[in-house]
């Protein structure tokens, strides 16, 4: 792992305002006994979305989003804080200079399976969506039944290519494990646009008994309401995998992605959902993914990102 | 006509993925007895937005709108489409090399034409919005009682310059004429705004016993249940023709048009009024129109055009 | 005052078409006995925003603003101005050539204070908003209870900076005046994001026992509602001052501010709330500030500036 740049990290050093970056510790020093220990886990590569064709600039989100993560006020958390039942520890990024995508998605691997060994939560920072592989892949070795859920406009759930995992395959994994520890039942894709999916892709999905529900159903039913029928269906298990691809937003809102949408969810309808997965207690894994700063408009979705993990660590 | 460029033209070529491209006939290749043909017709020319003191731009919309559609999958029509019960076909480009703007309307006009008297829906892709115009002649030549609903947030009721048609006179064209075949009462303004529109031209269309949805009173109601009455009593014909201008959108979601508006309708909004239209077995022309490419945001508001048009064709 | 350059005012000198520019007139030029005289007064500085450490920009915003109001129709207010009962006036711009920030201050105070003798109302283009200091003292001059609603993503109650005001500190200025005639209860902060404020910022404002409406708790009770409620706290003394922080609005609405925030709210949710101000009979003061012109994306946020100062105008 690569310690994050202290250029990244802003601080106030002001303790009547405090910013995440005040608080915000390496691993080396997470205290014992802490009710919640947050690990942000950056992985800045696009490797895999280059290979399934879109344009890259993903590899730039970790800094991206860090940058704006550790601006937003500690407002709500202070308490936890410093009575130390809330731990915000960041990893670093892994490495991958000189590595190949297989070894960034091992080492990867290492570090969200250990980091779950612990308890604490995982919060990586993609990177391409191939970044859900090496999570699904610790969440199987912590060897206990769990349950996934995807935020997405799109399925990914292509097959490899050339037997290789890329930006678009993470949830085809997922599926064709065999012995797998997911729960019957324990998939669901979250926000699919028709005309962004295949109907083979969605035929896999059904196939496999899993779940999909399509943004169209979703605003049918209202956000709250779908994400809470998915959540109840795929969270038997009390540990959740929860991926949040920034494409799912209207490309308004996150302009800044490998393969932006001109439909999709509105910030808050995010925030609310991933609000009730934190407060479930079943929470276990969380990521964003997508993000290409280089797309960006003023930063808007490097911030509405941080945004969303400021839900996720302050509930 | 003027085929499209096959660069144009997106195909996946993988069978288990196919997209509009991949199943885009031109329009020699149409079967007989389809039960729906939708017909693509682009009109690349901004000469009527000029005329109206209005940026230029338009003229690239054909080939980003389609370039948007194209990669589109075909999901949910997919079993319509193989069993020949759906075509989408192109027809290409009206040429406008060397044209005076009426004498591409003229053009315009003939190919609507030619597709009405199929029994195929036109898909006009514009262009400025004096392309309403010649549809409004191409549904007066099949001599039958028709009605219109303009989705706007303008109400292009101004009278002609010198004579001449430009992008904001087409509708004062449609109620000026003598002897329509426009249905009384069967004319719509849809999501008007009150600082874009001028009182003597609302008295203009009130005047002659038509419709006027403000964009706030659409809200105050409801979008659905507010386009259902405007549908309702607008399409006594079974005959309608439904033009969208993308500065309807809010800018925010539709930053590439000829006169971005602050406010306006979000994509699913006006999504769920083409749903609606498109199933009702009514709709006999459809155009997009003021999509304007220069002032476009990473290919947002193509996207988002391209989004409409495969509502249409999906229904 | 600088009076408003003749090359930002749009004029259609249509009489069947008229806009805003067409009717604005300069203050010598008020009738007496008018019901409602609004008038514009620009403050084209970002000092107190460089103050506070935020980007630079503001300072064009006045100009900005006033071309994209004056090129709006004065549809559902030709009546009103045509009869004198509504005057729409340009005070132009406080000089700030020269000038430190207290100066420009002392300058707009005393043009605010003038207007409001006069019992007009004043709508103030920013700057930064420490451009709400001088329209509280102001108020203050005037010698009568008033109340303020501050719509923001941001509490702006810092304290001064060695002893100066910035754009983040006029809402500390004003609950720190002593023998204020600011009633008990009569400010509230509307649209605060909870990761945008520090804690202290919160405490401050409760413990002057004023109100406080998260955006998350707006959202929840309704916007109508939660301003009605916000209003009718704060509103007892039928002499308002509303504050409207462009950062209030979500990015993708309004790109061009100094501090953009990924999420807001939308145009339509705020101009609900001043027509309600409008309507009232209460509101006696308005502003407008924070819009940045220079981070702008192809005019949008001025376009929607302008649009919130249509909706007070038009009430």
């Amino acid at each position: 792992m690569r310690p994050t740049s202290q250029d990244v990290i802003f601080r106030s050093n002001d303790p009547s305002d405090l910013r995440i970056g005040d608080v915000m510790v390496s691993v080396a020093d997470i205290p014992a006994h802490a009710e919640k220990v947050c690990v942000l886990i950056g992985v800045p590569q696009d490797v895999g979305v280059e290979r399934n064709g879109g344009r890259q600039g993903a590899a730039q989100a970790p800094e991206a989003i860090r940058r704006a993560l550790t601006k937003l006020t500690i407002t709500g958390m202070s308490e936890a804080v410093s009575a130390g039942r809330l731990v915000i520890a960041d990893a670093g990024d892994v490495e991958t200079d000189g590595k190949t995508l297989e070894q960034i998605h091992d080492e990867q691997h290492d570090i969200v399976a250990e980091v779950l060994r612990a308890g604490y939560l995982p919060i990586i920072i993609g990177g391409g969506h191939d970044c859900a592989w090496p999570t699904i892949r610790a969440m199987e070795s912590a060897g206990k039944p769990y349950g996934v859920i995807n935020i997405d406009a799109h399925a990914d759930v292509r097959p490899l290519k050339e037997g290789r995992s890329h930006s678009g395959s993470p949830f085809h994994q997922l599926l064709a494990m065999s012995n797998s520890h997911l729960l019957a039942g324990g998939f669901a894709e979250f926000g699919l646009q028709q005309h962004s999916v295949a109907q083979a892709h969605l035929d896999f999905v059904r196939d496999a008994s899993m779940h999909i529900w399509m943004l169209n159903e979703i605003r049918r039913v209202g956000v709250e309401s779908a994400w809470e029928l998915a959540w109840n269906a795929c969270a038997t298990s009390h540990r959740m995998y929860v991926s949040l691809d920034m494409d799912a937003f209207a490309s308004a809102f996150a302009p800044g992605v490998s393969a932006p949408a001109a439909d999709g969810f509105a910030p808050a309808e995010i925030s609310a959902c991933l609000r009730h997965a934190a407060r479930s207690g079943s929470l276990a894994a969380f990521d964003i993914v997508e993000c290409n700063p280089r797309y960006d408009v003023d930063g808007r979705t490097a911030k509405l990102a941080a945004a969303m993990i400021w839900e996720v660590l302050s509930c």
